[in-house]
């Protein structure tokens, strides 16, 4: 789990290198503490980027859909697409504005999106993601029955070539700022969950679950 | 401000028709709230989906960045673009693991970024960019010179061809799941700030600024 890889010359960052991490254990990290990304894929020219769940087996991501959306449609005839994945972890606020930035740790995956056709891997990814967004879930819910998983496309996104990108730590001002008269630092920012809701048609006695009222994304 | 267009065949929201919002003022309200967004585009053929920060001044979208960055020397040759902000704001636990999903709040804009020549508009945008970041810090900040402004591009994105996706409220399970014994219902999530950390070279009596203290994206 610790390889490194060279990153390609698509996925190597480009932009401030000194941000750029190749290592697949960094990558998993954030993959695992988000559970939204970013799907890129191009349709006649035109480029789309949808926001969808996902979950992670080893070296898989899969993300899953109607069978009727545009993208799954799109996808599974094996086109390119890129899948990303942002966490956001704070505002940096610099003495001056130029030096203003932000700490966040992203993940940028190229590859292909495959179809799952075999019914067993599609269970099994199902309950990855599942598991991977509400750990605890799939064994206290309702599992899919066969209409149902007829209804759900699954589609598979090899972990291969990727690149991660990671700011941390306070601004870094220029020498001659120091001395600007303005509070510099930063604003942590992170998802929280609130109280959970039951809805109206709770049974009596069915109290929120602890993976429910514990939850976070933090390892 | 309550225009309503008609979806192009683009933008019109194919899967769950009804969670489709075409309303210009309703994608403001998103627009505002987020200041992440993920910008697609082609390459060689290779969709990219880059994560950053923006921000809207009227009927146009600005997003900054270091004039080296591989996306930004590929947008001011005038290719297309998607821009995507997505608002998360839960959990949506059904009884059946098959309606399980997610209140969020989305924004998809298809256009083509342009780069900002002007000095006097190009100013303007990066005012509005931290503003829209962190309303009361420009004029609290130094200010960018020649040199920063010059090493800084800034990329202009119409807001005319987009839709708006949304899901709010609880789970909608089938009614023979209802006596499925478990929990149902929503686990609400939202981006909070912490404690601000002022950096090492704070000046003395440089207090946190009340727009930092009180920082939410919540109008």
């Amino acid at each position: 789990m610790s390889e490194t890889q060279m990153p390609t010359q698509r996925t190597r960052v480009v932009r401030e290198p000194e941000r750029g991490v190749y290592d697949r254990a960094a990558a998993y990290r954030i993959l695992d503490e988000g559970f939204i990304c970013h799907v890129g894929f191009s349709l006649d020219g035109q480029p789309f980027v949808i926001p969808t769940s996902y979950g992670r087996k080893d070296a898989n991501l899969y993300i899953h859909g109607s069978a009727a959306s545009r993208m799954l449609r799109q996808m599974k005839e094996g086109v390119a697409v890129c899948v990303t994945v942002t966490l956001l972890d704070g505002l940096v606020l610099a003495r001056s504005i130029f030096n203003h930035s932000m700490n966040y740790r992203s993940v940028v995956i190229l590859g292909k999106a495959t179809l799952v056709d075999d019914p067993e891997e599609k269970l099994t990814a199902l309950r990855a993601l599942s598991e991977h967004i509400v750990p605890g879930r799939w064994d206290d819910a309702r599992q899919p029955n066969e209409r149902e998983l007829k209804a759900t496309s699954v589609l598979r996104v090899a972990i291969e070539e990727f690149s991660s990108k990671v700011r941390t730590g306070p601004p870094i001002d220029d020498a001659e700022d120091l001395a600007f008269p303005t509070w510099a630092g930063v604003l942590p920012l992170e998802m929280k969950a609130r109280e959970a809701i039951g809805d109206e048609n709770s049974l009596a006695g069915k109290a929120v679950p602890e993976y429910v009222k514990g939850y976070t994304r933090k390892g």
